[in-house]
């Protein structure tokens, strides 16, 4: 195994242990210099022309590749787009399209939420699907011979419980359902293998553990056997010539018709800089220390965990856990606002979860115990029971 | 009336006389300071906490305000978000829904291929709804009673043919229908009254006239009385409590309910920070501007038009035209490239439109002149006819 950690990449401010990359990775180094060339040169001077010159039309398809090395896909098989929400809605539309309009989608209820709300969405539309919700743990006994597409996340945003993407795949197929797979918290972190066990579709976040910055474009993934289905959301941008301006859709013959509108350049330019930091990491490593990182804080915090009321969310099991670690705590709020404010950022899932994400790119076996062990003064001398840091915030 | 010109805020490449602001506009001169900021500060400093501390939380609600002020809607009724495509996919689908599910969704062929494209995706999937496509000219006779939504372009973006806005909007309110209006080529640059008109939704672009960066988030207009209704892609960011983590969906009251992913920040900010230049600029001068330029270039060119081959595409009548000129010629392509080699930047459109935008904000009536005796210059001498100016780039 090859250390994948690249810390010194990243401007991580002095001073702070960040576990929020599952939230918003951090900035790499080198990203404000090729936002500013983006910005000075190619739009201020090149200006209409940087298109061409620049290759601003080819990002999607640029970054979907790069992406792709990091979910097991082949290359033509992801594009940069949109975000995560709107994927899922184009793809939940091609599975439903190609499976026949007829049965259940099928989801748990540890998926994310705006995942389960594009579906409620786009369901409500068909008259001959409907939406069925299960518990994660029961989500395999539910996968009947009436489900037509099987809709989830690997990886539980509050509790870290990771699905076997392999056993479930296979399940589905067996049933006769297509698979749909939201990787927003496993592209950059897990070893995922998409062509491997043979997934349908999926999508996928750029901002988590890919560090595309705020809200940067997402990914989605259509295996190619696919590429002869359509969603309901069609665009230039997915048209087989796009400059040739005609009246009727006439799709792109591979998996850029799965593009809609003009991309956001800024915004993918900063994800494509930062994709760079994972150019010469191999997943197997990546996930390795993962394991190693999520074990870690795991085994840390076990000590004294029943002394402060902690109660581990995340399975132990490794081969079930993705690359967060989250506690139930009664004072879930105010403890992550106390931890902030000493330099440790997580943060916190209501109702009651303490969530801490580990990035094998920046994160360190050392800030792993000294999160720990802040953790751990917070509890055991109550500083988190003060007045501010029970003040709610708009977003947390 | 106050000149709008603001040319010395822009950052534009000496000896380029820019006529192109319709396909993306330049780059205002402090933009590249706020993205520095909202990089190396916000997203590198104040990592996840930026949502709250800088205010990204608040961009797609701040930013639509903005706008609103340029197309006459009222605070609370813009968004910006997502493009152009994927706002109108969700602005039809809840106009779709509003009206029934039933009946024909009109336009004409002068309307943007993905506009076209949206609505023949979402059509497709709505078993009582059909897509009628008419000439420009005959789009006011076909708004009959069978019409549940008349969906149109106000601006033709080949030949620069305004639509009445508010005839057409009378006209399908007349008729039962609902309308929709894209507004690419108008926002920043004609006197648009969303509200004083009456109309029920509206899109548009904002990497065009309002200059907010290479595809920069687009935005939507729902007229208050349609905020009870919903598009078919609903996403946490539209719910009522996105942080509360919801399984159902429970849509925000107001226009909120129509944004669905996290945005694109980066692009965001860009955008914010472009729309600066129209705080204290009023709609009507920007128009009266509009129309000062256009005339002008077609004052000037008309002189000469006859002798080589150039025949006005764009209505002669003032009311009828939006900000760009367009002229047919039998050698559109390679005499645009000469014009571009020259640093006049226009664009070609198939088949044969010579196209010049003028942007109130940064051209000026000598610019104007120096293209026309350029372009003049150019079919005189037959100095387009060389090699290099035939050869076609992938975008053009």
């Amino acid at each position: 195994m090859t250390d994948p950690n690249r810390r010194d990449k990243f401007n991580l401010p002095e001073g702070v242990i960040y576990l929020d990359g599952n939230s918003l990775g951090p900035l790499p180094s080198h990203v404000p210099q090729r936002l500013a060339n983006a910005t000075n040169e190619a739009w201020g001077r090149h200006l209409i022309k940087a298109w061409n010159e620049d290759d601003w039309i080819g990002l999607p398809g640029r970054i979907g590749d790069r992406i792709a090395r990091m979910i097991g896909a082949p290359k033509g098989t992801v594009r940069a787009c949109d975000s995560t929400s709107i994927n899922l809605y184009k793809l939940l539309s091609a599975a439903i399209e190609k499976s026949g309009k007829k049965g259940i989608v099928l989801s748990d209820t540890g998926n994310f939420p705006t995942d389960l709300y594009v579906a409620q969405g786009l369901v409500a539309s068909e008259p001959n699907i409907s939406l069925k919700l299960v518990d994660p743990e029961d989500i395999e006994d539910a996968i009947t011979p009436d489900v037509c597409v099987v809709m989830l996340t690997q990886v539980d945003y509050r509790t870290g419980r990771r699905h076997n993407m392999e056993r479930i795949t296979n399940l589905s197929h067996e049933a006769g359902a297509l698979i749909l797979w939201d990787l927003a918290h496993s592209a950059g972190a897990l070893d995922v293998d998409l062509e491997g066990v043979g997934a349908d579709f999926a999508v996928g976040c750029g901002y988590k553990y890919l560090n595309g910055g705020p809200g940067a474009p997402a990914f989605l993934y259509v295996a190619e056997q696919h590429h002869d289905t359509m969603s309901d959301v069609a665009g230039w941008f997915g048209h087989a010539e796009p400059f040739a301006f005609e009246t009727e859709f006439r799709a792109a013959s591979g998996i850029d018709r799965f593009t809609v509108g003009t991309p956001p350049v800024l915004s993918m330019v900063a994800l494509d800089g930062a994709l760079d930091l994972f150019d010469d990491v191999k997943r197997a490593d990546v996930a390795q220390r993962s394991t190693a990182l999520t074990q870690l804080f795991i085994d840390e915090i076990s000590v004294f965990a029943d002394a402060y009321d902690l109660v581990l969310a995340t399975p132990i099991e490794t081969k079930n856990r993705g690359s967060h670690v989250s506690w139930h705590h009664p004072n879930a709020y105010p403890v992550m606002q106390a931890l902030i404010s000493l330099g440790v950022i997580g943060d916190m899932r209501a109702p009651d979860y303490l969530r801490f994400g580990f990035a094998p790119l920046y994160n360190t076996d050392d800030e792993v115990r000294r999160a720990a062990a802040i953790l751990r003064e917070v509890l055991e001398t109550g500083s988190w029971d003060q007045p501010q840091f029970h003040a709610r915030k708009a977003v947390t």
